[in-house]
């Protein structure tokens, strides 16, 4: 699909704006929310808790506590009638999307969450070129397979995302349309 | 519906494992992953963190950190294509649920989930009558609507469950087979 005409002047504006990728999704969600268009949200970041103080008269305060690995994506919800789960990724590659960014654990929940007929996908962002993609899980799932062939690449190229992929705008409500590369893969 | 006839020996049987309702659930969608029956998760504890420690050659401490309301409900996944949202309650009370057990977020995400095509609803154990049930979303707002007019009750009647409600039966594999129940609301 063709970029929007404005889509590096949109990119601009936004960068001035500092956020990063997850605010910029969960600025979107809530408008989506607001407006009743989706319900998506971010899954909270897993810890497991070892020690709380339960002080006197004021909230339980956690004193040890680690990060555990998610066992899915981060994000899921509804979204006209239909199953939505994704992941956000951001590179400062120029030219390829380094595949260790995803976790296999996630890979494999996109995998069972397509058996079931849901929507998923990836929302990756190249920083450093200011431009963020729509990467179906399927396609995500090509190349994560192929890793393990004798000449198996460990990166998305550039071009496979100007080629497979589906740009996503910024705008100013929603943030990043997201939903709208949605429609196309619906 | 009716019962299953070994309802209650079931039961028996199980509450001898003394499991929370919560660990009953994750093991059922332990089960219901493996068979790729469906892709249900709990969202983890939503946590703030304030203070993380960095020891050198180990993990990253969490020193400080502080719970947060969850916006939503704590299970959601795909099942047979469609968006499943649901929340676990148990309640030690034997003639009424109170429905301050639910958040008026939750009802509110319930509500959200409803009107974008998603099956919602409440998974609620007496566990003192060892008795479990899927109560529809839909109902469960009827009721938590009704607390504000002039003779609103804070409570669902145990019999609104025996006659509104799916009772859910305890089995080996899955532990608790809330699904059966979700294809009767399908
Ligand atoms: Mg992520
Ligand atoms: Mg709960």
């Amino acid at each position: 699909p063709e970029k929007p005409a404005n889509y590096n002047s949109s990119l601009i504006r936004h960068g001035g704006r500092g956020m990063t990728l997850e605010q910029e999704i969960n600025e979107s969600n809530q408008y989506y929310l607001a407006h009743e268009i989706a319900v998506i949200h971010k899954k909270p970041t897993p810890v497991q808790i070892v020690k709380v103080d339960y002080p006197k008269r004021s909230a339980a305060v956690i004193r040890e506590a680690y990060f555990r690995r998610p066992s899915t994506t981060d994000y899921n919800g509804i979204y006209r009638g239909r199953y939505i789960d994704f992941d956000a990724k951001e590179t400062k590659e120029t030219t390829r999307f380094p595949l260790d960014n995803f976790h296999e654990h996630q890979v494999e929940h996109m995998r069972s969450c397509l058996k079931q007929g849901g929507i998923c996908f990836g929302l990756i962002k190249f920083v450093t070129l200011d431009q963020l993609y729509l990467l179906k899980a399927s396609d995500l799932i090509h190349y994560w397979d192929q890793q393990g062939d004798p000449h198996g690449r460990k990166s998305i190229p550039l071009a496979a995302f100007q080629q497979q992929a589906i740009p996503v705008a910024y705008r100013l409500n929603p943030t990043i349309a997201y939903l709208d590369a949605v429609d196309q893969l619906i």
